[in-house]
């Protein structure tokens, strides 16, 4: 016994990624008895948001656009400090966000939007990769950094890109993989301590 | 490196109740790449929820309005094949919303808000009880269904309900705790264990 309304809202809740029909009820309910202004601030925000943001014409991550016909570049490609030669490969602008809170990767990025995967029917005419291939030509990238992850589909793509870079005669280096800090060597998969013996480095 | 309004909205979100700075970002990442028009109706839903829906006068139930003067009484309250003079005392309206979902409640509810919880500073003076006591009085209500949770605070507010409810004469019950349906006796804890014994019923 829920009235339309309520029911129409979250089932708009429930379209975002992990969002079940009770996570978006308890959301409803917290906007409707909790907060006074949050829900009309987060509703105003949204309204506007893909008039605003969009993805960074060069690189995929978020950027910021005052008008719809304005170009969008991101605070990280238009950032003149970054180290223009050197450019960083992943698959989303999740993993992206991820590397800069590391807060090491000097460089700037390329985001592919997916990875290659057979099974899912994505071939290499589904990735990016003539538009990447531009931007080795025209800004003068030196090395290329593979941050896909270290999955089956993850290291399709890195090959791809090894095959597809050659001829550019960039340095192509691909992030290691192994056991994580802080974890226990008990629990690592046996994939993950192959891994971790055969990327092994000199003390 | 994320922009100012991709952090204002992350932190929007970030105040809905069990979400953090990953998941908020992830709604946003999903809101700004995949479906067109979701931030959008997502977004005007949200501005005029608090306009349009209000905890019921009546039992603190979601209720749609159609102004901000309307009194605002819920489906349930308002619906008269539903037996007036039985009420079922919830915690919270997801209380509420979980018991009609298993469909056997046929009387109307009235929501607490809060548990009596000395620990967290919460006495009977902070309960609704007058309001409820009034309804008690004016509605004729002969049987109440206490279904806070089974926990000491729920067990508490249960046996302060049972005082101030004493002199009304209405027959009033505490909703069966157990083993639940489908549960495993091994995995049941002892406290369950032993109401699940205290409560057993003539077969």
């Amino acid at each position: 016994m829920i009235s339309s309304r309520s029911k129409r809202t979250i089932n708009l809740f429930a379209r975002l990624p992990g969002v079940g029909e009770k996570t978006a009820q308890r959301y409803l309910l917290y906007l409707l008895t909790a907060e006074d202004e949050l829900a009309a601030e987060l509703g105003r925000e949204l309204v506007e948001l893909r008039q605003h943001l969009r993805p960074c014409d060069l690189c995929g991550n978020i950027a910021e656009i005052d008008s719809l016909e304005a170009a969008a570049i991101c605070t990280i490609c238009s950032d003149s400090k970054r180290d223009k030669t050197l450019l960083c490969v992943v698959a989303r602008v999740h993993d992206l966000l991820a590397i800069e809170r590391a807060g090491s990767m000097r460089g700037r990025y390329f985001v592919l939007g997916k990875l290659l995967s057979p099974l899912e029917g994505v071939g290499p005419e589904d990735l990016p990769i003539e538009r990447l291939l531009v931007r080795v030509k025209k800004e003068g990238i030196q090395e290329i950094i593979c941050a896909t992850p270290p999955s089956v589909d993850g290291e399709a793509t890195a090959l791809l890109l090894k095959r597809e870079l050659a001829p550019f005669g960039v340095t192509l280096s691909r992030i290691a993989s192994g056991v994580p800090h802080g974890g226990d060597l008990e629990f690592a998969d046996p994939i993950t301590m192959g891994r971790a013996l055969a990327g092994r480095q000199r003390l």
